[in-house]
């Protein structure tokens, strides 16, 4: 497993060589988060669930290569906003811990509204 | 910064103490990165690239939360198949500095089927 | 069924009697399509296929505005490029036609690339 | 203008010629909804809004195909659900007028919950 602070390093250093800065505005990356989301899920679409399975094995490189597309994106917002992700990926799981109780939550698919 | 590993652990015992694999195949959490993205979007919804500077000093909290909602889910589909996301990111930025050289690229927002 | 030209002037006003043009740049309502995309998955999210075809009937409500949501922001971005959206359906209807073949289409999800 | 009931008859038509109705269950048009509205901000990505308006004009066609797209699936889903999609949205509309009264609404981008 590389290191999360050189792969940080190696985004910004492509996005600087190119002068990209200028279109990397928080609106235009989260617009570019959600483009290679969608992406991402082209590649199950019309599959069902069972060979959404099978799927990650058969296009196991594209599947990778768009969610490296995505991690990118997410990674330079939050690398621009002087987040660190790994701390605010802490403080929404310890939220999510907390709106979904796993007494109540436990094999349910409800959202905590519905629990 | 804390450590990715921790990160991805905290992920998984969230899930599988609510027994929630079920309901995790790829396409649904393809799915549910489309949804969250989109709602990160949301938070720039109407606003110039300008205010979505300023926007992040007000909202700061919220985008946080919808960037980590994001990166949870990209860290537990990659986690899921096992794929080491940033050794992903890396074979993706070899890629994409191939396709965007540095003399064609710099300072120009064109694809590079445009370049 | 009320009339399209009837709707597309009701959005019209609604938007002019607020000011609001000045938001709705195609780029915006190209975000806003897509937000509202993601809330109408949203619906589903978790959900298998099966599961789709009963929710139909117990959030109708909920999907149908959704759906008047999404169909919203694209009716008034045809209508404000000039685009007249049941002729751009019909032109791209027949490059379906044509991209999709019958004989080796049927049955099958394939792309049109794998055909 | 063509007539929205031919158009809704030819997508249903195009889909039964090729046996594809066992994929457009909900869930799959959700998804296809959300990865064609990807696909049109695809248009604009890194564009600025005022571009954005310019580009209208350079990328016509294939900003019209992309909205095609996004309109054929939610017809159809419409469509399948029984819903009639211009009394669906005149509905959502006069919730909108109520959420957003003109008086506290004019020249603001805020949303309902802020004003």
């Amino acid at each position: 497993m590389s290191d999360l602070k050189a792969t940080i390093e190696r985004i910004r250093a492509f996005r600087d060589a190119r002068d990209w800065m200028q279109f990397h505005n928080p609106k235009n990356l989260a617009c570019s988060i959600v483009i290679e989301a969608g992406e991402l899920l082209e590649l199950f679409q019309w599959k069902t669930a069972e060979e959404s399975e099978t799927l990650v094995q058969t296009r196991r490189d594209a599947i990778s290569q768009e969610l490296a597309d995505v991690a990118v994106y997410v990674l330079e917002l939050a690398d621009n906003l002087g987040i660190d992700l790994l701390d605010a990926i802490d403080r929404k799981m310890a939220l999510n811990e907390a709106k979904y109780p796993v007494e109540k939550a436990r094999g349910s698919a409800a959202k905590y509204t519905e629990l």
